[in-house]
């Protein structure tokens, strides 16, 4: 069982994430993005979701035409995991 | 530009559409949709993704897991018009 990042891990964590908040009222972290248009949009939500299914780690996340809302949280936590902060660190890896 | 369904065009397209709600508070209808897993889910996103970007009309939509929520309404005339009616169409043809 995967457990939640303690308060230093946290810390020291999301200091090296670009542009991700905490979420209010959950322990998640959210990032929104905006890209040319959809077609952009949704290759890079194609790019995550890839690397989503080969972590078995899913995001929450909400589109239209060119902007992408991401939440990441580890529902088996019921909170911030070392999950989150990899799928958060490759998607800010393909927006560079 | 196009022109929002009049009332009795919204009667008769919206009868024939399956499992769309007609959003509260907005000129736009809802459908929620559970796929086996994320892989079904994603699949059917990006068929969806290649006929929107076909019909130059996009969806706005949440995802998360198996779990797909689209909402579609016609932004440039404030409601909904035949370009809803017709993706929603395309999206009960391959959720059949």
């Amino acid at each position: 069982m995967i457990q939640k990042l303690t308060t230093e891990e946290r810390a020291t964590e999301l200091a090296q994430l670009k542009g991700w908040q905490v979420v209010k009222d959950r322990d998640a972290i959210q990032r929104k993005l905006q890209f040319a248009d959809f077609n952009e949009a949704f290759g890079f939500m194609t790019r995550v979701a890839i690397k989503a299914q080969e972590m078995d780690h899913h995001p929450e996340w909400f589109n239209v035409y060119n902007k992408v809302e991401i939440t990441l949280s580890t529902h088996e936590a019921n909170g911030l995991t070392a999950r989150d902060i990899k799928l958060a660190s490759f998607i800010d890896s393909i927006t560079a």
